[in-house]
């Protein structure tokens, strides 16, 4: 049982990751202090729910989302918790510093939390693409550099573009997207014949997914109206997402079927699918007034992601070289594109109709803020990827070991038969 | 792995799926709007929060309960989603229309949806006496049908029969049992032996449809406590289930040691037997006013549920032919009337002790609104088992492949072995 | 497949399940009522939701953290659900006698319920210790010493040395893991080779205690502010224990890889050592006002917890004896020993700033009590574990039975394999 895994990676990881946090406490330490103020309702009812939800989404959701693959679980489900915990801390700090001035101390609110955790979900998407192709150190690094980004753009697009939190939040999904593919492009190499053997889905696993799967569908609503702040809107919100996201599970499904010569379904269809509807409507979300074209937009986003899945591979794996483990695309890219030009469409008609130059200039901006996000995470995952490529993180595994737990775990001997 | 499994199936699924997804959109184009009341206090504090406990009941507890089989997790959790994201949208329509007059446009409001998931997991009850026996279309069918009768039922008992929401939504649970139990009957072919032997439990996946049962002995509370108004009556059906279903748990694993002449406890009269005192507690729920007639409940719920699941098989089996996948019948049925008795008896003791012929009045509709939910279920599975058994749902899966997600599920050559 | 359990069993968990479950009914029917007051705050809100947190992190989180052996996740998850369903209806009724005179009629109210919740834990976290080396007759036994000398003590600090519920409650942690650890040195028996091969981890099931660990890591705010009745408090709680167990978790991840040769991460640590700060921050809790000392506590819980892991068992396993399943002693003994010195230590920082001999005073007392609850947790543990050895629970599974499902549990045939 002897491993080809380098020696060197021990110092590595612990190294890196124990510095990071001490200076992170560091950091703590001299900019920030707790909210002290009386304010009673930020914990209780809603906030405090949604609050909740948006970490289970994270955690449980996002975690077993990508754990389909037939060896790889425990790398998914703990991976994605180290990514979240050094995540959140590192939001937490850049979100009051770039909304604040700099001068002053970070005071932690419960809402700042909140947006921390949701900026530190960015990473946690992206990693889709590359898990199994890369070990923690790279992923920490990735952590850091993609919630810096997005969250520097988001704060770029509120005060330049005056694009609304909610809005922008919801662009989350297009740039981590993008970001993931483009790491995996920089980060490829041919995988041989055993690794793909590896690169498949098995009974237990897939039920974890689905199990993954089956939070992030539930909880998507709260997600959604998470940086509402009138309660209407919110009602709107998540009466919208639980409309698109129950159709884009009937249509996953049944597509799936209609894409098989069998008709049999595909479950890794299923995983990316269903939650398409939800992706797809965050952008538009409160805009959309009535539960008919929430059910059409869930119903073209289904289409979409399992068109995606099926048709895309090919290329993407063939000429452009990509290999997208566990379907990012599909789930988050495709749609969280389909939910832009959404709404600019909405905004365009919108606008139109009422022949104001006003709207007309939103539109423009709306449709400027979508390319951004796409064209700053296409850019920042390849600065991040060629980082990541550099041979001091010496610890990649062998390419024999990829999608293996065995490279970044200590097996017990019985397990390896599992 | 030549599948045995007819071509035509593959337009069947799909085809029905997407006219059916696509004539609701249509319906509710016409018909539906968003509830536009300013009211901010729905989504907040408990409301959002029991809203969310039943879809969590619904999508994770119902749907991993079914799942122990051994081969057959994937169809399980999957079809799940599948009933309920189609049933919902169902149902909050249907609910809409009876409730209101024909003439006016459907209010989507939370109570709305809320009502609508309750109603929509009478499938997803019914679904665990045919599952591995039925495919996709058929359930498709079931689904809608149930449904439909379920919600009439409620409004004609409501309507006609003055019974509250609360007490006639909690008949769901007779209701669904004896449907599903009479279109299992019409469905039964005498099994091959290579079936009964997938007709197991196993270890893994046992562990998932143990995750199911706890998510639903958990939030029963908020089940049997979602329709009614008073909080004080919320606070003493909370109450009430939380003790009978403790009890319910405590009485199923020890009553399981003692029907065994080893002393050892079955895991499939776990799944079934834990739950059964949440279930009889619906019907009489806030009437019961001390713990210990709950617990009483619990205990008499848990050793009928066990005597049941042993007893009964063999006649049910043998006699009947009737095949009971997951053990609806010891689940949902029995204690489902030992609670709507249970019911009937506390308000004749009532009545007797007031003389006052009012209650004795209310007494006999009691009885007759049961024996009516139970009558109809048995009477609508009938036709509905028998529409099943039509040859243009072709996609039958060979008697050979019961049991087995192979005849659904695109599978990985890897998967198999597992 | 004779099995080698005596038949003696069979009579013996029922038998005294359901003596114990009618005792329990009619003590509830002669001393208890409901809580009739029209309060209509109790349900709604944060209340409700913290009190579900709990429930969820007692029935999932406990009940899955255990279950990562190789063959023995049925029992884990099931007897843990047995044993909170009995503890909670006894911890009720002591909560109720100890905190109102003993003439009094025992009302029951929401908080009650919680705090009860809180009380059963206590043996669910002892019997990570003792599991799969104990059948269910002494696991019952166990729950009843357990759940009453934690609650007696609880009520002697907080009447005699007055200690406020939410400090006291925090000594669960220091508690459990002694007594579990002194009941499972008591009943050590050499463990045969075989026995030791099937003391190991395999890959589903570390998943499903991963899926418990991370039920635990995302509510364990909520466990710690659960008792505090002001929201300032609550809130401070609340961020202490996210900062704390935050860092907990990447310092785990990290600190396993660094203490193998080969930089691998090992899942026990990680199932054990992520939870470490949440244990940590309990007691000093809310007199922590800053970030980043909660992540200092975090880091420092991380390291010990890790740090115990890797050099106790050794030490433990061999010159003691004592065999400790599940990491008991790390995951909530270390880590709770660090937070009750941490608490005195900012007292005493405190009362030396002061120089109040007040504060002084205060110091004592909590050293005392932090003194009295692992003395009086090892003294019950020791008297548990004697009476746990005799003869008359015949049922003790032969050694070679030892962490295997098979010893309590109905297989069928095909289940074995697996």
């Amino acid at each position: 049982m002897g491993s080809k895994y380098p020696r060197s990676v021990r110092g590595c990881l612990p190294l890196w990751a124990l510095t990071l946090e001490a200076a992170l406490i560091l950091v703590f330490f001299f900019f920030t202090k707790y909210d002290s103020s009386k304010d009673q309702k930020e914990l209780m009812g809603t906030y405090g729910a949604i609050f909740q939800d948006v970490t289970v989404m994270a955690v449980l959701g996002l975690g077993f989302l990508t754990s389909s693959l037939w060896k790889q679980g425990w790398s998914s489900v703990a991976f994605n918790l180290f990514m979240l915990a050094l995540g959140v801390q590192w939001a937490v700090l850049l979100n009051g510093f770039l909304d604040q001035s700099f001068s002053e101390v970070v005071i932690i609110t419960l809402p700042r939390i909140q947006k921390a955790t949701m900026s530190a979900m960015s990473p946690l998407i992206s990693v889709g693409a590359v898990l199994g192709k890369t070990n923690l150190v790279q992923l920490v690094l990735m952590t850091l550099i993609e919630v810096t980004v997005f969250d520097t753009m988001r704060m770029f697009s509120k005060k330049f573009l005056h694009m609304p939190d909610d809005i922008n939040m919801m662009y989350i999904h297009v740039f981590a997207a993008y970001f993931g593919l483009i790491v995996a492009w920089c980060l490829s190499r041919p995988l041989p014949k055993e690794a793909k053997k590896k690169d498949q889905i098995a009974t237990s696993p897939s039920l974890f997914a689905m199990l993954g799967t089956l939070f992030l569908w539930m909880f998507w609503p709260s997600f959604n109206s998470a940086l509402l702040t009138s309660p209407h809107e919110r009602k709107i919100a998540v009466f919208n997402t639980y409309y698109a996201i129950a159709v884009s599970a009937v249509t996953a499904i049944s597509v799936s079927a209609l894409a098989h010569p069998q008709g049999k379904i595909n479950m890794a269809h299923i995983h990316n699918a269903v939650l398409a509807g939800g992706v797809a409507i965050g952008a538009p979300n409160h805009q959309i007034s009535s539960p008919w074209s929430a059910m059409v937009l869930g119903l073209m986003a289904g289409l979409i992601s399992i068109g995606g899945a099926k048709c895309l591979p090919v290329c993407f794996n063939r000429v452009l070289g990509i290999h997208d483990t566990c379907g990012v695309h599909y789930t988050f890219g495709l749609p969280g594109l389909l939910g832009g030009i959404t709404n600019i469409a909405l905004k365009a008609h919108q606008a139109n109709w009422n022949r104001d130059p006003m709207n007309s200039f939103e539109v423009l901006i709306d449709a400027g803020a979508l390319s951004l996000f796409v064209a700053v995470g296409l850019a920042s995952g390849l600065l991040t990827g060629l980082l990541l490529k550099l041979k001091i993180w010496r610890a990649v595994p062998p390419v024999g070991k990829y999608f293996h737990d065995q490279a970044f775990w200590e097996f017990p001997h019985l397990a390896v038969g599992f």
